[in-house]
């Protein structure tokens, strides 16, 4: 308990939140709230509040304002950022929505569903599921991530390229604002022009600007067959050739398009069980790319027929060298654990590495990537250095593995952000600023973009006790 | 010339915007400018200001900052709330972006387009096909509304179902703020998580908060086959059947399902010439339905065969009573015709009529229909009342014709909104606030959301000089 914080203080909190809803910040059920999910971040905080519906966290943020203490909200404490972790100073509490949970409303005719911010990212998709609709979000934590956490960090993930980004899923948000006040805007609506869309503001705010208590999710129609393909291409640059021939001739049905390096596939392999590389011979760059279609009738052009004249096409035109397409689920399966199983496939090595996070405009992505690899290895000759991620976002997730990295971390991160800045991309393209990246943030941005989030951070928060001192320093 | 005004910032602003850069108030060119497309708004301004570029438009706003004028932005003029239009209070310049309009850049490959805000949406739409790409962005105006004010108002139009509101269009942007500051947010990512979202500002803002100026737009690829329906249907839900139908055996690529009335049907028939009913027996309701593919290839179904497979399923099931597929273009602009001179042919009718723009969840829209239909004969009875529109949205643009709907106008909006406020509908689904709907913004919008909605204007513009008066009372 900080020194800040009254006895009389938490025992209110303890006693509005009921059993189970206060855990105390010095408890060892409090760890797992206090350090992240990668053990990269740890602080300290008088306590862990687990409100379970929005006039508990209502509570929860009116006490905080009188107390002035710091409010930390947390998800699934999945980020790899550390937004959701608090920092050491201690007099703050940690706020997790894990136990607001319950989906609220599902309206397949309206292809709607609301639900509070505490689900797990896997939950919402198998509702949607089960009434014949489809959520698309998905990401490697989606078992334990929440729907709250994936809005607040405006999530990416694997299908990005066919329905965007968190955000773009977003019809409505229930917020409850830093004075306690509780916005509802959870409206399903498709076009509502009344003032300003408030949402857009929390969405991606990493809990600055507020607590999203709920949510109104659009819902798609449910893919009914979908065909997976592992492509070998020799370059960047023919990678993209092979995506657009296959925009083109699935009438631009592709749903992911992960770009994937040969060290990848050879550490993967030697690294994890029961996994193999798929094909004879190697290739520097391969593409896992799937195609969906949501048509219920089974006549005419499949997903995979489609993908079959694409990939054809690819071969002929020499954009691509070999493909394989999935002739069953365990073989679509098993090119996803490639993909899937790169990061613990990179820790198992042993060896110390840092990974970026990076977006570039899509047809920048060859020039880019050879330009990066030029400049790393003049900087650092003994790093090794790869790319891989997101390709149809022109995402990439960037790792340097060496004996030295940690040590001339900041020479590295400057390198390569300095030439993400060249290219006009982003710095952080899906995972966000939480205490991480607060100054890049404040290095690449224009002074005039800085200062218009400063000012509406003032404007909304102006005690500065929302997640203080995540994204933006104020 | 209002007093407020001086001579001298005048001749500055004169000097500065160059020949043709400057209209005087009171002189003859200024008329367009000073009362809107409808004839229903009506001002007046010191003058209109013409720039070229951002560095004119900045120019522009550090005069009107140290004069203390107002500004309005404005594009093409074609709003239907007045938001571009002045009040007559006179002490206000209009900002018109029609000569800053050329398109700056377009990268297929990335498959954006950035474009300055005075171009012409149909030109933006061409630029996009003549590099093989498509802008989905399309609406009855789109041959003299910018792009600029699309992007400002928000606009929706007949593609929403398949592509989002103009903002899900935009990447980035460029806007001058209320001081004259410029921020560079053209950015052509598809995924970029560093920090706040500043576009979603601006983008539906209405020229309150800042000047949009250029704007970086997401392309798709262009359309190769497209097929269009013509559908009787014997009501609301039966509509609804017949579009979800379609979506399931399209693979979801319905564009576009506008619901249209047997009295449409009848006043474009009797009003216009040219128009004939496309079916020999008569209907309550019709729906034109267009389905499309950009796939290259043409094996397989087809826009049409699939069209055909789910309306023979929808008359099957009794959804649908009848159903043509256009089989020529003539046919199918003939389908279109009769959707798009609805509104004149209700002008030519010469009643006095009053309009209205809705959104309600979709699966709410009979139930809706049928309620507002009972409703609206209870408080006046010799009115007649119809609805049609955007079906796939849930957006219904609602009509009453009778000679005393001026007289009773109060009274039918507020009935009208009320019922939509009972079905957590919206009263402005594309048309925005302007200074027409100020009213009912306050009205209908909790007051934790409008003074969040103040709280954000207060921030930004300080002294209240972007477009005073639209959209909130501040």
């Amino acid at each position: 308990m900080s020194k800040g914080s009254s006895i009389k203080t938490i025992e209110e909190l303890s006693a509005l939140l009921g059993p189970g809803g206060w855990i105390d910040g010095e408890s060892d059920d409090a760890a797992q709230y206090l350090t992240d999910w990668s053990g990269a971040f740890t602080g300290k905080a008088i306590g862990i509040a687990r409100p379970t519906n929005v006039a508990e966290v209502q509570a929860v943020l009116k006490l905080a304002k009188k107390e002035s203490l710091g409010v930390i909200p947390q998800g699934g404490h999945t980020g790899l950022v550390g937004g959701g972790t608090p920092f050491n100073e201690g007099n703050v509490i940690v706020l997790s929505l894990k136990r607001m949970n319950k989906i609220r409303k599902i309206d397949p005719a309206n292809y709607t569903l609301v639900v509070e911010a505490g689900a797990i990212l896997q939950e919402v998709q198998e509702a949607a599921v089960a009434h014949d609709r489809f959520f698309p979000l998905s990401l490697g934590a989606e078992g334990s991530c929440t729907i709250g956490g994936n809005l607040s960090t405006n999530a990416g993930g694997v299908n990005v390229i066919r329905y965007g980004n968190a955000r773009e899923l977003v019809l409505g948000l229930e917020v409850v604002l830093p004075d306690g006040e509780i916005w509802d805007g959870l409206r399903t609506l498709r076009k509502d022009n009344t003032g300003y869309h408030l949402k857009h503001l929390f969405l991606g705010a990493e809990g600055t600007l507020g607590v999203i208590t709920a949510a109104a999710l659009k819902l798609f129609p449910k893919p009914m067959r979908t065909a997976a393909a592992w492509v070998a291409t020799p370059s960047v640059k023919d990678a993209l050739a092979v995506l657009e021939i296959a925009r083109n001739e699935t009438g631009d049905s592709i749903e992911t398009s992960e770009l994937i390096t040969r060290r990848v596939v050879d550490v993967v392999v030697s690294q994890m069980d029961g996994v193999r590389d798929p094909m004879p011979d190697t290739s520097p760059f391969y593409i896992l790319m799937e195609a969906s279609t949501t048509r219920k009738a089974e006549t005419g052009e499949t997903p995979q027929s489609m993908l079959e004249n694409a990939l054809a096409q690819a071969i002929e035109t020499g954009h691509a060298t070999d493909a394989i397409i999935a002739q069953s689920d365990q073989q679509r399966t098993d090119f996803w654990k490639i993909r899937e199983s790169s990061p613990e496939a990179m820790r198992r090595l042993g060896k110390p590495r840092i990974t970026w996070d990076v977006t570039l405009p899509i047809s920048d992505l060859p020039d880019f990537y050879a330009a990066a690899e030029k400049r790393m290895a003049e900087v650092a000759p003994d790093v090794t250095f790869q790319g891989f991620g997101h390709m149809g976002d022109g995402n990439l997730h960037y790792a340097a593995y060496g004996d030295r990295v940690r040590e001339i971390k900041s020479l590295l991160d400057k390198t390569l952000y300095d030439l993400v800045a060249d290219f006009e991309g982003s710095f952080s393209a899906e995972h966000g600023i939480g205490q991480k990246r607060t100054e890049e943030l404040e290095r690449y941005k224009s002074p005039v973009e800085y200062k218009l989030m400063q000012t509406l951070k003032n404007a909304l928060d102006p005690d500065g006790r929302m997640n203080p001192g995540k994204v933006l320093h104020v």
